[in-house]
């Protein structure tokens, strides 16, 4: 039947940018089994599992605490759709391409937007985020834990209480960091934190964990509305109606809740990759995992210093589990990565906007984060880029990345 | 590790309600593939058939026909909010519960909603839509193909001629016909057509097809923005911007063309799964596949009316792969429901607001639409109400149903 195209059979990738990467094969494996009906008693039984995984995962106790049916993408804009009513100030601390991305989410919203801005390879400070804070007073403070565009990290610490101090409440986008770096949700006392699957979590795109605090869903609750035609009697909110369905965070969390309120079809397999994503992270516990994360990062960090490139950005404020590296003079970049995937099979990244064709970006997270991934992404670069002029040390790479590791 | 939860293995179930319905083994397979990197030429080869497969499948020429990363409802939204701009008049043609979802979906848009309903159970004729549509003269027509909370298929034939002669764009939401009932996407010229994987394709939820006509792809095009910070020189269009980012067709069209401009990061595992989907439905023709639903829809009816059950509804409108039964005088159905999955592990759906405990569907659709399933299934259905005291002649049903298949 070949007009109807093969069978899947995806090429064996090493994928080592800055994701999606290599689902685990546990991951793979939960995704083959059968689908149940999204109301019977064993399948809100998993739903119900994989909300106790995920606190366990943001390390928090918020009850809310679920997936929704999108990319990370979707569970941003769930967020920010359902927290402002248009008119609402909100300020954004971007530190890269993905702040923006909150910005332009937010633009759409209706918000009034507040930018503040940190130069791309840079981390704000939090005397700048309480400054705009304190004089904007906004509905919500935004901001990217870590921004892969740029591959630094954000510290989140301390903004929460800004946030409190001036009566708004605080969202971050973990979707690049959430299985790799920390990301404790209640010591941060973080209204709002969102992720992805497919970044150190090591499953695939399209379905994003989400944990919202009592407060935060309180007013959300507020903005509450039920279809009309799905039961008799309909009651609403008080405030604002949300202005968006799919992402009206009131009605997904009366679908996760003992009310078990129809509203999207839940995606069941994305359900048993999202739980089967959990039980890994904490089967190796919290600590080694990121210890793991940091240790790969090091090593990719040795592995490039030594083989003469320069690691991209504020190192001190780094993300663990995606490295920027600057394109050496008289290297095509886009040419090395092709050579990367065409010879050895290993995918690395390029970047966006101004850092289009001066960074790579090399990731190290979730399953991919591992000793020999690492050597053979960094054996592979030095190939590359020693038939391609770049006079790289030979067996240098290798060498740090063991010594690293030892 | 049992403080993690088991590993998923969820009870073996035939699921004959209203959707989600058994994957296809084939499907569950396809989806325990290993990720690629979203712009890997392997990846965006994938696209590209995926793409060229669902043209096939919705019977169309449009170049623009992909996949949503949402579930179905979400392709509702994705349609909807691109192609309406906050004012514009919209005229939904509603015929039961997906129909008050478009609506609400078209006022959270902040369109001005003119909703024609016909009574549950019944169709909308030619005449009430023109009617409707030459008075409003909207921006958008809207209905619902099959209906699944009343089990009715409204005629799609002529209305986007109609639409045509009042200068409006016309959108048919086909999740549950797709794959089962015919689409004839070109035949029936209507511009914007959406579905979802888990009903009569035999997939899981989370990934929706939509194929959109050249007329309606430029009027969205026209609101085409492209976010600040993804390349330098970002250009935008010159009608008012989507109200949201997930859901933007323009700029997911982008990311389905050759440009591929970053958008949300494709999920890998859905799209195997869409595409298995497709192969699926081509492979068997669709002229077998509608033949083969519409031959389990002619079963369940003969089984169920010579057990003594009334089929529910304007059975000249029936869709093929669901039928509504009501509920007799005296029975409970929600206890008939619970029996059939505890006694037989099978599914059958109930149904929403006034038909709430009045019908029960049965869903026959995708890999499940066979003899043997219909068989189980009513064989099951007969002895549950037998013991619950409603006096259904022994054996009847599967006569029945066999003769259907003679």
């Amino acid at each position: 039947m070949t007009q109807f195209s093969s069978e899947i059979d995806p090429p064996a990738r090493l994928l080592m940018g800055p994701g999606p990467v290599n689902a685990h094969p546990r991951v793979l494996r939960a995704m083959s089994a059968q689908l149940l009906g999204q109301f019977d008693p064993e399948f809100t039984s998993y739903m119900n599992e994989t909300m106790a995984l995920y606190r366990a995962v943001f390390q928090t106790e918020n009850r809310w605490t679920f997936l929704i049916d999108a990319t990370a993408r979707g569970a941003i804009e769930a967020a920010l759709i359902s927290t402002l009513v248009p008119g609402d100030r909100i300020v954004v601390g971007s530190i890269g391409r993905f702040g923006g991305l909150l910005a332009e989410i937010a633009e759409r919203c209706g918000a009034e937007l507040h930018l503040l801005t940190a130069p791309w390879g840079e981390v704000l400070s939090p005397e700048a985020i309480e400054d705009a804070i304190a004089a904007v007073k906004p509905r919500l403070f935004a901001c990217v834990h870590g921004d892969t565009s740029t591959t630094m990290a954000q510290p989140i610490e301390g903004i929460a209480a800004i946030c409190r101090k001036y009566g708004a409440l605080s969202y971050v986008d973990a979707t690049a960091t959430l299985g790799g770096m920390d990301v404790p949700v209640d010591r941060w006392g973080v209204d709002i934190v969102t992720s992805g699957l497919q970044k150190c979590l090591g499953g695939p795109s399209g379905s994003a964990p989400i944990t919202i605090s009592d407060q935060a869903a309180a007013w959300i609750a507020s903005r509450r509305h039920i279809e009309q035609g799905l039961m008799l009697g309909s009651g609403g909110g008080t405030n604002a109606r949300i202005g968006s369905n799919y992402f009206d965070l009131a009605m997904i969390m009366d679908y996760w809740s003992e009310k078990r309120l129809n509203h999207h079809t839940e995606s069941t397999t994305l359900l048993y990759a999202a739980r089967e994503c959990a039980r890994l992270m904490l089967e190796e516990t919290l600590p080694a995992r990121f210890r793991r994360h940091d240790l790969a990062s090091a090593a990719v960090v040795a592995g490039t210093t030594a083989m003469g490139l320069i690691p991209y950005g504020d190192l001190r404020h780094k993300m663990s589990n995606v490295t920027g590296i600057v394109i050496p003079p008289g290297i095509d970049g886009e040419r090395v990565r092709a050579k990367m995937r065409e010879d050895f099979s290993i995918e690395i990244g390029s970047s966006f906007g101004p850092l289009q064709g001066k960074i790579w970006r090399i990731g190290a997270m979730g399953w991919n984060a591992t000793k020999p991934n690492v050597l053979a992404t960094l054996v592979a670069l030095e190939t590359v880029l020693r038939r391609e002029g770049f006079a790289a040390p030979a067996g240098a790479a290798a060498d740090a990345v063991l010594a690293a590791y030892a």
